[in-house]
């Protein structure tokens, strides 16, 4: 049994950036699928587990934790990689894990899920959370422009919060070379020597029928 | 000069969550008003503060701090108040601040914008909204059914988070007894002994004309 379980599935931008951590740090680590599109995060056995009914969840020495900046924050400090240096870099790492929950994850992953998953979406939906995405997109672009990562000069779980969603631009009807930044920093992350597409790192793809 | 200096406005219930927190303290604070009906956080000045483009900003010992999370953090320090006891409780806290600005405060504050401030907004987006915000509702509700308060047995800064928008319920269209366990815990807050509502909290209420 592998050391470090964690509850995914391969669509999960949320989940791929605890997959990503773990497997960047060469982790004794196994997947766990959780069949988001066969109602698994609404199953009461999963509830039970995380009351906010959301992958990714990851067990660890008996306990769960819940919520990727949580889980984040926690595999820093067992790994003792990518984590903050000192007060004032664990202050900006959760000034980044909040933008990128509240507003670019946030409507980047349900754009995407509008776009390339859900059936009959509302055109005028797509839209408001395509307007928002783009908006965040521009902020990235304009701190990145300026920054090799996006705390300090070395890779954080910031970046590795902040890029969930961001490596399915097909699906997401985006081309980063219209955000110069962010696609240079998207192509740092890519050359880590571990580094591997959510696709590929995680099960559930393709997408199981229904 | 007060010792606290918060960058806001009235409706912001972003700025509302260490607004109240710095007056239940009893702390030294004022406001700065932020006009950002007048497009005061899309300003050259104040991007250059928090590239975020977004208020709460707090100002204190020749520092400015941006991200309500992140605030919290900080006065929760600063003001020995309201914060974790241990690490599992910074944890934890951490966890329900996360969920809060992914899927509380961004759906219910857009919701309560559209519905009560914006301009011709598209019916299908406001639906929208309202569905991802009673959702996170039912989640809420289901959690505090077992817990006086969202972490531990006392207020800290998760509760002052979740709360933001929670008091503008007129706004957002809620009658907050249909969630029995949000209604009780609502009103431990407002029992608080210097509660205030946000309008009564923050300048620039009523709105100011364009």
């Amino acid at each position: 049994m592998a050391e470090y379980a964690l509850h995914c599935f391969a669509q999960s931008g949320h989940a791929y950036k605890p997959a990503l951590m773990l497997e960047l740090a060469g982790a004794d680590w196994a997947p766990v699928f959780v069949d988001y599109f066969g109602g698994g995060t609404k199953a009461p056995g999963f509830r039970a587990i995380n009351v906010m009914g959301e992958v990714p969840v990851l067990e660890h020495r008996g306990r769960a934790w819940s919520q990727s900046g949580v889980i984040l924050d926690y595999l820093a400090e067992t790994l003792g990689l990518y984590g903050p240096a000192n007060a004032d870099e664990r202050r900006e790492i959760l000034r980044w894990l909040l933008w990128d929950n509240h507003k670019l994850t946030s409507y980047t992953a349900t754009y995407r899920f509008m776009r390339a998953l859900a059936k009959d979406p509302e055109p005028a939906v797509i839209e408001e959370f395509g307007k928002r995405a783009r908006a965040a997109w521009g902020v990235l672009e304009a701190h990145l422009a300026g920054h090799r990562y996006v705390v300090a000069d070395r890779l954080t779980i910031a970046d590795l919060s902040i890029c969930g969603y961001l490596f399915f631009d097909d699906e997401i009807g985006v081309d980063w070379s219209a955000y110069p930044a962010i696609e240079a920093w998207l192509a740092r992350l890519k050359a880590e020597p571990r580094w591997k597409h959510p696709y590929a790192l995680m099960p559930g793809h393709p997408r199981p029928a229904p």
